[in-house]
């Protein structure tokens, strides 16, 4: 394959593999798979969810709801709290789909009550603890308000309590990962006793890459809507996630500068490309790991060598005096993302090691 | 204007003031304006600075020189050290246009001699303390390799040292800011004065927004290519080099959620709309700041609110109690971005405050 600029590079195989892990996984813990569809946003590699047997999902936005409803996807949550500036959107679109709102204020559920025409599922959002959005668990008083709301619109159904563990990021094990499950599952199944007498089939949403891979059971749920798995990346990793090699995309970028005296090696590929996500790694700060991209896929990361800094169209790699050895100007290396979602949002398409050009959303 | 879901507001008469600001700073220190489009990368953008008697430019892809070549731009400068990988395309745009390439390293030196066959203007790329790219500038050995290479070319004309004073952004004020200029125009200055006799033409090309905005002289160099200037940001406002109202870029927002509890408010705006860049302040991360988008433009940031953290889609606004009472779910809020050059690129498009659409490289 030709390479002559930075392009994000995908390892089909890992990339099914870790689909057919997630969803072996839901199988075998009885619970749906709703994949969040944000980190590849691709309609191809949606299919490759639905030859497995997924039939739902999850997206971020609503020009993503749109594209794959354009794409055969009939079932479809729309999982940040509604835009009540986008409704008309929204409606336009469940006129042709299932399609479920997540919403956690009063305000937003007057909007849609009044506003609804067209059948519409609603889960409310709970925070069980990562701070970003959503009703406190133990606030039914809100609860009850959001719900006597939506009941006053025959066409909204309310469809459960969704939430997520977004906390788990910040955790420093496994442990802890499992811990904060164990914490917003017993919150989520208190509501879920709470309410089912009056909907008998409210479920519990949860559900995040960390979570939905470390847990045995997701006992009290009833729903996962993990997204980064499909690819994975070094975030992932450092949670103790994922390994290296099931990273499933790789951004394959040109060698343009090369400074020996100073273990420096320049590449076209920055902030554009990659985002701006890094770990902190003692005093460093890791942008991506340098691998080297054989025939038939990627390197391990190469030793003590990785992407020490990123503007906006450059990239400088910390390179041993070995790698430096390897290099010349026009090489192509490959560097594993920090955080997948946003280098494949940056990135816009795909190339599979076949050559093959994949599509999202965002390609033209 | 009606706004229904994230958009990139553009103050025509801040981005106007700006552009004229460096246009007259330019002409009174009798230095050449190459300004660098990669911030804006936008032909109508481009067209102001036309309008303003700017017919060179900078830029930092291939793409981006061929996207503003066939926009009316016949003199560019590709300011990244060449990818050897795209030099056909190099080549195709020096057929239709005055191309500058810029190169630091023997290897690219070589190929470029060995291939070039149209007239190509040379840089070489000289690091003064920045450490991202370039030679030495004591490195004369280095520097005279790369002459001779380019020498064996009669299609190759050595156009002088550029250099990006990229250290500034690190600096904790405008004395530091000021004496990184001193330092490096004195090493260039030298250069000069070695090769001058041999290239009686040579420039010397410096130039990022810091320094240019600060300095009332460039003694010593020959053209300054900035390019943040024409929007500025909240960087360079804590850098001391632009104030709040030159600020001519906001992400306009909508409320998705309000939590007064908390003093929070969810805006459906995040990496993906501003990039992940953030100031550090104190223990905090800002990474952006509220305004109230009113008709003619915004207000000054609102006191003691900050957009305190953003994930793919989300971004939450840490926001006191009087602005909450102020806000409802589907206000819009305008946000200053942290890094107007990232935000730009992830945006794609422009809408003035009298509703026009400006479109970029990347809009479709």
């Amino acid at each position: 394959m030709k390479i002559s600029e930075a392009i994000l590079l995908l390892d089909k195989s890992k990339c099914l593999a870790n689909i057919e892990f997630m969803v072996s996984k839901a199988k075998n813990t009885n619970i749906l798979l709703r994949p969040h569809f944000k980190t590849h946003q691709s309609a191809e590699i949606g299919l490759w969810f639905r030859q497995l047997g997924c039939s739902t999902c999850t997206v971020a936005s609503v020009e993503m709801a749109e594209y794959f409803a354009q794409n055969g996807w009939n079932n479809i949550t729309l999982a940040i709290p509604l835009n009540i500036l986008q409704f008309k959107s929204v409606e336009n679109l469940a006129k042709e789909i299932s399609l479920n709102i997540v919403l956690d204020n009063l305000q937003t559920a007057i909007f849609v009550a009044k506003n609804t025409k067209t059948a519409l599922g609603v889960f409310i959002k709970i925070d069980t603890g990562y701070g970003r959005a959503g009703v406190l668990a133990e606030n039914l008083a809100a609860i009850d308000e959001l719900l006597n709301e939506i009941s006053t619109n025959n066409r909204l159904q309310f469809k459960g309590f969704l939430s997520h563990f977004g906390h788990t990021y910040k955790a420093q094990s496994a442990g802890e990962i499992k811990k904060i499950y164990a914490e917003g599952l017993t919150q989520l199944s208190v509501l879920k006793n709470v309410y089912k007498s009056k909907f008998p089939e409210l479920i519990i949403s949860i559900g995040d890459t960390p979570g939905a891979t470390l847990l045995d059971s997701f006992e009290g749920a009833d729903e996962i809507r993990p997204g980064n798995f499909v690819f994975y990346d070094l975030m992932q990793e450092s949670l103790g996630v994922c390994n290296h090699n099931q990273i499933a995309i790789a951004l394959a970028a040109p060698v343009i500068g090369i400074y020996p005296e100073q273990n420096k090696v320049l590449l076209h590929a920055g902030a554009v490309h990659f985002s701006k996500e890094y770990l902190p790694a003692n005093e460093k700060k890791v942008f991506g790991l340098p691998v080297i991209i054989n025939q038939n896929s990627w390197s391990e990361p190469i030793p003590d060598c990785y992407l020490a800094s990123v503007s906006q169209e450059h990239g400088v790699l910390y390179a041993t005096n070995e790698l430096i050895s390897e290099l010349k100007i026009g090489s192509i290396i490959g560097i594993l993302p920090v955080h997948s979602c946003l280098t494949g949002q940056a990135m816009k398409s795909y190339r599979t090691l076949n050559g093959e050009h994949i599509d999202t959303m965002h390609s033209f």
